[in-house]
């Protein structure tokens, strides 16, 4: 893994945001996502310059996110696949799909559902919920440092809190 | 709501991508969702330029996520408040805090933790589910087209998934 900008902040959602956080990276996930494993079909459905989605999918290489592998042995083509990392992904790459359905896409409803393969219906919202089972929204929960914080976390979390009212 | 680059797409995951994925806006609603509201504490927070902070704050404004409200009347400073679709970022921002305290700080454990404000549990894994509440991976999930595709979704998802296996 190569060190990231951000990782002075030692907090989870800016590393994160770090190795996922541009648009073109995110919708070659989403690509990825939906089975697309080769340079010439991310470029057909991204329209992406070639330059770009070399530089984006060597990224995803690197961050052990997508694996390169030989399409046939002495042959330079590659099928870029998600590795285990890679595929779950697939959670927040779900909310973000619910989020915009919902936001951005409620009079014409989902462009695209995502359905469980089992049954053909369509999948549950994704939500945050208790460890008893129940819904969270952003006023049920609170936040503390975990077993990784160190003093970059805490002092993060002193100047992110500090004279801020909680959320409503 | 601006018409945004990634519009032409018809996708709920580009539209939503093209509204949040960016870096400082993602770090920006983390702040927000950690109750960060004003224009100095989310400086304080990113140590980011007052022109890019500036930007990315109105963006979030434009977008309906955040709304500016006066201090006090007639003063010229202003709290940024989650909106009710700002508000539901947090499945997003949580989903991604756990991939990467996974993926990315397995071994020292999470540096933060979000936790249930009633019982002070942390809270569970955001989990694909399926209507029938089973846990589902990449592997079992598909695609369809919703009530909300069109000819540019229908010719995307033929172009993202012809001559592609489906992922393992």
């Amino acid at each position: 893994m190569t060190r990231t900008s951000l990782d002075h902040f030692n907090c989870s959602w800016a590393r994160t945001i770090d190795v996922i956080g541009d648009k073109w990276t995110l919708l070659i996930i989403r690509d990825a996502l939906l089975g697309v494993t080769t340079f010439s079909g991310f470029q057909r459905s991204l329209g992406l310059a070639r330059n770009v989605l070399t530089n984006r999918l060597t990224q995803l290489v690197e961050q052990q996110i997508l694996q390169k592998e030989p399409t046939r042995p002495g042959v330079d083509r590659y099928h870029y696949r998600l590795t285990d990392r890679g595929k779950e992904l697939l959670t927040i790459m779900v909310a973000m799909g619910q989020w915009g359905d919902k936001w951005l896409f409620s009079e014409k409803g989902a462009p695209v559902e995502v359905v469980d393969r089992a049954t053909k219906h369509t999948i549950s919202p994704v939500s945050v919920t208790s460890a008893d089972g129940r819904t969270l929204r952003l006023s049920d929960v609170t936040y503390r440092p975990g077993p990784g914080a160190n003093e970059a976390t805490l002092r993060a979390f002193d100047r992110a809190l500090k004279k801020q009212a909680p959320p409503e």
